[in-house]
């Protein structure tokens, strides 16, 4: 085919596909040589380090944070020696917190919707073009509206509905179809507040995409507040939720600029571009194990 | 319902939907008088100005550019009295080129694509969800692979394969398709070049999405030549479709930063991000009547 | 000179300065004519517009906005006369607040800072090479660290120290320095808090930069708020002084990425290049009379 | 004193200053084993790692690179020791290039600048405010208008004009000046091409800031080609200077949005924002030996 009569290559000349790769992620308090025990460790099990990065409170008596990425992972059937290998050799003599997850085995994702469709449909567009690498168990929302769009995607989809009168079985029914059964939950503009007790009993992470630029206008309806105090940025906030609303750990956030000719329904329109892509970074970032919790705040490596 | 158990309304509290406004897009050589002309013009017939724009490349003996908009549009029955009142006791005055257009009178638009689904997907969407202004009357491809999505949204598909015995007949298939039956074509990542003899006879504004930061990596294989110069930001541009490949008036850009870690693989995945964001940005002002073009270049209002 | 021997041609190839224009900031409640009559105005006296924005709040009953630039400016001596004719033909029918000001008229300005430097020499420095239209009356401090560097661009600097004690009498001191011989006021990080009657002794408008993204963090210490928070962007804010600290009319607001990697003294040191970017660009916007202030939000056009 | 009457406490509360640290940077084929031997060569001296990144060009038979901060840094009168023995032990095995710096000894700097003095005024105030890690050895300028500028800061100045004929000369007289003198050369809007002999002699890295986004506009008059082709975006690149123009490796880059509203002296102003900021992140990265160069693209990490 000659070339003048091509736009650009159709192929699509993608890297070729890495290997999947173990991800250790570990805290701990800073001292000399747990880079020297875990590198050693890994090396000694014929292990390659593709992917490190650290980071320290302080570097005097500060709180140490690694993420360390290698391959090949080890076979399916050696992974609990492995893990207790590297418990004993490791991770009990630094005290550190630690989890070791393998890129061949896929989280396990829900989402949760209610009406509004475009951080759902979102997530589906990039779990389909195999840009989210996890398997997308099911949809559960609150309203039936969105069924069709889901079930286009072939993903399971789950109408359960919530009352102010219905809530507490409503939340049994999920857990029922959650519990035990997915790894993660992302709120995709879901607009019900999970209980404390729900939070608890599911015992998975939960991302939620609020609409601001949090802290600032936590709480509802922040377009219409940003709008009345005239600011000039507006922005979402993607985070991981806590019973306390809107104050969970701050996993990523981006902006766009507002002036005074954008109505509400203008921000609206804007702010849901920031909200679909902020939402998806953070949930990215949290498929490929790179965010770590402490304090309240996050390390996203 | 009690407060505590909504995370917010879920009623879209949107701005009540502006009337339909006429739109007039006049450039002229900039004199004394012009605003004057034009806003007495429109007042006699008792039109009030929603929004006003203007720009004049230079204070003396400049180009004047101006975009007005007004309400109530005339009547369907006056529009050629209304036109022709214009055109003698104002444009032909000043030496006007202008354009009249009807909010109340959605353009009618077809998009080309070729495998890439993201940004017509996304432009299908905006305009499902009522972003996009338009009638949107068929998408046309090279190739049959996004045919069940398109009909997803109820709108219809077109196949017309091209190979480079066929293109002049593909280009004769697709002209019966469009000539006169639209009134703007977007190109979402279509991998075809169209013929300077297609665009004459199409007649219409013709938008494309290029997906670097024009004039930087022009051509094919953007992403590819950004890596392999080692920038620290790549971008996408739409612009509209002149004869002269990705050299035709550009309409909008913008910007993702990447850094030694991306790969092609992330660089196309962060890429098309911005590259479906900039291609609707400018279909939407397209769509508005914001956009005049001189010499080669836009003024966006 | 030969080509080769030029990285660029040295010479400043700026666009010829343009004439001074004189501008009209009106507001008003919307109906037809507005523009009719104030063009008409202009045009009948000679004026040639050459730059105009309008805003309305709303299409039906909404309040109207317009600043209009146009030249020549009317002789210093027809200026009462001009403004006289133009409140009863245009102004009182209508019902506006309005403001006519004269580019070859400079605002006078005086700049208050304490001990950090930043925005003061970055405001200094702007002035100095012809980016602030002003004349720059003089520069009060409550330290006196920074008397030299403000000598060095000629400028006045009156140290005037307050303790809690002394404070009012420190503001009487300022407003004999003030009051009267300066247009505008900037708070280029000046860490004492204006008292309202102090405030509404100097009448006329006060800038303040904030280093937060407001309504995030208002009061003291953001940077340290920010961290302790996790946020993953901070900003700042310029905005008009009231009474209500950190509450008034927010002019502009920039953003900087930031992540667990910055301590408190690198997020000071990246968000030092906001706050005198956002402040210069506030300064630069107020100074060309492009701001109006209504419900306690700015139009900036 | 009450706090009521403080905006803020105007004590800088940064954090407490962290010690100097050695920093190590190595590149080599990538392959099992590196960090293991390395960090295991540095916890047998007593170092603790407080900060590493690493990155590896492709996971099979790729390139890698790693910069490590350890501290305490090797006594002065231990370091050819201690560089022996990680050439020995670590750097042969591996087959590295490497760089072993000390943060207790500064780089030292030259600037060099023509007239325009925005760039070279925001370093020397960065510098003078303990932002960038440096000894500012001198400024040399091929115009004298900026001498008393310099003065004011206390840093050496020196006039060594350039014309065709005289640029041998020039030159000779320049590396007089700074070989062998300074570690580094940054090129604070100097108007001058530097000759790849000078280049060669002079034998220490050369940033230079380009008012362009390159590859988009390299060579003379960026913001003039810009403004012909209507970009809709700026940019500002900071590269290592090489013999070739404007193609030597990118360090940073960052854009500004402009419009049909701005004129050259407007893109001029907003780009100048863009240059210093670009300069001064790209130096501070250098300072900081963050910085490597591998087939002419950098890893900044």
């Amino acid at each position: 085919m000659p070339e003048t009569n091509l736009r650009a290559t159709n192929v699509k000349r993608a890297d070729p596909t890495p290997p999947p790769t173990a991800r250790l992620l570990v805290s701990c308090p800073d001292r000399p040589g747990i880079v020297a025990a875990l590198s050693r460790f890994l090396f000694a099990r014929g292990a390659n380090i593709v992917d490190s990065q650290q980071h320290s409170t302080d570097p005097r008596d500060g709180t140490f944070f690694m993420r360390t990425a290698f391959h090949p992972e080890p076979a399916a059937g050696d992974r609990a020696a492995f893990a207790a290998a590297f418990a004993t050799a490791v991770a009990e003599p630094f005290a550190m917190d630690w989890q070791l997850t393998y890129g061949s085995q896929p989280q396990r994702m829900a989402i949760l919707a209610s009406r509004q469709e475009h951080c759902l449909l979102d997530l589906l567009w990039r779990w389909r073009r195999g840009e989210l690498d996890c398997r997308m168990e099911l949809v559960v929302s609150n309203h039936a509206d969105l069924a069709g769009d889901v079930a286009a995607f072939g993903v399971r989809y789950e109408h359960v509905p919530v009352t102010p009168e219905s809530k507490p079985a409503a939340e049994e029914r999920m857990l029922e179809l959650l519990a035990g059964r997915v790894d993660v939950v992302v709120l995709a503009r879901y607009m019900q507040i999970l209980s404390g007790d729900f939070l608890e009993r599911l015992g998975v992470p939960v991302i939620n995409i609020h609409h601001s630029f949090l802290p600032a206008f936590a709480g509802a309806d922040p377009y219409a507040r940003a709008r009345e105090r005239g600011v000039k940025i507006i922005g979402a906030t993607a985070h991981y939720v806590t019973e306390e609303l809107d104050a969970g750990p701050i996993i990523d956030q981006d902006v766009a600029r507002v002036s005074h000719r954008h109505g509400l329904a203008a921000m609206a329109r804007i702010g849901g571009d920031i909200e679909r892509t902020v939402l998806a970074r953070a949930v990215h970032r949290h498929l490929a194990d790179r965010i770590l919790v402490h304090e309240g705040k996050t390390v996203v490596f």
